[in-house]
């Protein structure tokens, strides 16, 4: 069950080179689940009854081309399938004659509102959306941690990072991940894909290290990013570039 | 002539009280100006055969309420008046039943793109919005600048708040200066209105100072910031709140 809406990408979304900002691109299409969500009322009532809400654990991200400012796109998503304990959902953009511009894989799970677990996925809650169950557990590619960082800056977590549950929005973790790299890199090097896992919550008022590895082989750019606070890793990442 | 577009406030833009941040409200409403601009032929190419650019110098922001998550506005904006150097634009935000939630109103002068100077406003440029010449030059209510700041925080400016024209994206003022007086304040203050100067441009890659002072008077609480480069002051802001 395919929802969509379009966009109109606002100028403030993009980025010096007049294209779409990961965070912003992240920004956007979770804006189509939420209204997808929003939009069923039995959704809303069945979450309120369970009182639970839905967390992201990883997001694999495609980049054919970034949307430009002004330009029309069509945003769509989907639950596609779920197992015991996550939610499969797919994002996508398109331009005006359809084609596909970026696309996203990404993994839920259902989190207790009262004591913050983590709980099996309710099936009644996702089979309203077309999802498929499924026996195994299909992983999106694992991401390496690392001990020897290139280079590394420091980012307080801010005011205008917390969103209406309390929580550090996901989006963040892209900004941090990626302003690490410098401007020299950012304005040299565009981003082909993306792939991030959500470990653990970078919580309100603390000072995150984000730190970073290049690897070059076989003519790709790659880069592996870690959010750390102290010795816990918060969020893990791996970008490809041209 | 007064220009406006429908809009619906996206959750990832609103803080976590559920209501828009202030910076994502001069985003919202400078959008529409850039598309008032954008929409007139005639202007585009005026812009492009005078080689200038707009260049936001103060803005009053006056809200009786914040828009929520979710909520259905309409987003409208002027060009009132304009003198020798500066030009008067009015932003404002209606809810659904027509109320004004928010009126801005914002001085702007016309760089030359190539001398990067300020120039004297061009009659023929305004004129197309409708804009009456003045013979005085109205103000804006002044900012103090102060020596004994209460408290203080230091920031980087970070790639993602550099816009398409290379430059600091002026909205980004409004979360160094807020977030600097920390998440106590912000979790127990609404803002009711801001009064902002922009003075000299934070230049990409360079660490500013976001200093405050705190006023309490006939019942009136009240802020004042400045954002600072060493002994240069890049903005200063006036804040009321309740």
């Amino acid at each position: 069950m395919r929802y969509s809406e379009k966009a109109l990408i606002p100028f403030f979304m993009v980025t010096e080179d007049g294209t779409l900002s990961l965070a912003n691109l992240v920004n956007l299409v979770q804006q189509v689940s939420e209204r997808q969500l929003a939009g069923a009322a039995s959704q809303t009532e069945m979450v309120k009854r369970y009182n639970i809400g839905w967390v992201i654990t990883q997001s694999q991200i495609e980049i054919t081309r970034m949307p430009r400012a002004e330009e029309h796109v069509t945003l769509w998503t989907e639950a596609t399938s779920y197992n015991r304990l996550l939610c499969y959902r797919d994002y996508g953009v398109l331009d005006e004659q359809g084609n596909q511009l970026v696309i996203v894989h990404s993994t839920w799970v259902m989190m207790d509102l009262g004591t913050r677990k983590i709980v099996p996925i309710i099936d009644e809650i996702v089979e309203g959306f077309g999802a498929k169950k499924l026996t195994k557990v299909e992983r999106l590619p694992r991401l390496p941690r690392f001990e020897d960082p290139e280079g590394e800056r420091k980012y307080w977590v801010r005011y205008f990072d917390i969103d209406t549950n309390h929580h550090v929005n996901n989006v963040h973790y892209f900004d941090w991940m990626q302003d690490a790299l410098g401007y020299d890199w950012m304005r040299t090097h565009k981003l082909v894909s993306a792939n991030i896992k959500y470990e653990r919550e970078v919580e309100p008022g603390t000072q995150l290290t984000s730190q970073y590895k290049v690897v070059r082989e076989g003519g790709k750019t790659e880069t592996y990013h870690q959010v750390r606070v102290g010795d816990t890793v918060n969020a893990t990442a791996h970008l490809q570039w041209a």
